[in-house]
């Protein structure tokens, strides 16, 4: 399964953390890449860069000045779209079709996310219908779609990278190459 | 099972949203409390009142100067100690000795935790081996120790708020009482 992430309205300096532990989830937890709206962040871009120079993948952060034409692009080449908002269907009651996608876009807003999104999204999913953070809703999301893979001991490796963790009882193992 | 949360090293203005966003996961998928560490942040406290005030529960965010001290605390209290850390081992090999615990303090760092916090730890537990957020590995370990009950329709009702949602397919369904 091929994964995009949409990040929805980033503003600076308010989202700054926010939008770069929403990518760093998307690649832990399996996506491809991510692409961005709202404003151009060259150092969220860097960041993402550094990242997975290190820590290995290739996975990257793009940005898009038209979401919704992006939305409509991905539609067209057979991308299935799932909208994360606390407003939507319990994810465990749609997790089984979303994994039947091949290949899924997941939108995560920022605030007030323009109706357009929720009727472009075949999925408006909701991860617990509390406030809390589009970083733990995507995380559950990716988790789910993944089936947890992503947390066994060994995942990591898939990433090749300079830097690499052995998974350790008290301290911390760090393997360099 | 009763989880208490302590956010270590919270500083500002840096981590404002960041241990905001720790909270509100916190009580959305079912802990009783937040405790944090670091700066003192009355607007952080605020925004989690208010936050319950709307949306219900009792959950409350305070503050410790101490946060070592209060481990050990917690620890002859009966508590079991769970770290979050990328250099731990993997939540699926641990979450059944975890969920054994009745009652749960999970420690969630911010940048460099002092060693002390491994050696006090029970369980040193990563959420994958790669860098993302705090935030989605705190979200992970709850959904866990939960087995998922906190995404299921009719979870939020225990919050008896006066905000509620009721799942929506495309729009928002919103009661208030």
């Amino acid at each position: 399964m091929k994964i995009t992430i949409l990040r929805l309205g980033h503003r600076l300096p308010r989202d700054e953390r926010i939008t770069t532990h929403v990518g760093l989830v998307a690649r832990a937890f399996g996506a491809e890449e991510i692409i961005y709206a709202g404003q151009h962040d060259s150092s969220f871009e860097e960041s993402v860069k550094r990242i997975s120079g290190s820590w290995g993948g290739a996975f990257a952060a793009k940005y898009t000045e038209k979401p919704a034409n992006l939305v409509r692009e991905f539609k067209k080449k057979g991308y299935s779209v799932a909208h994360l908002t606390m407003y939507g269907i319990p994810l465990p009651e749609k997790a089984d079709e979303m994994r039947k996608a091949e290949k899924l876009l997941v939108i995560v807003g920022a605030e007030q996310v323009p109706s357009e999104f929720y009727e472009l999204a075949d999925f408006n999913i909701s991860v617990t219908s509390q406030p809390h953070s589009e970083v733990a809703a995507l995380a559950i999301t990716l988790d789910r779609l993944m089936e947890g893979k992503e947390l066994e001991r060994g995942f990591s490796e898939k990433f090749e990278g300079k830097i690499s963790l052995e998974p350790n009882e008290r301290g911390k193992s760090v393997r360099k190459r």
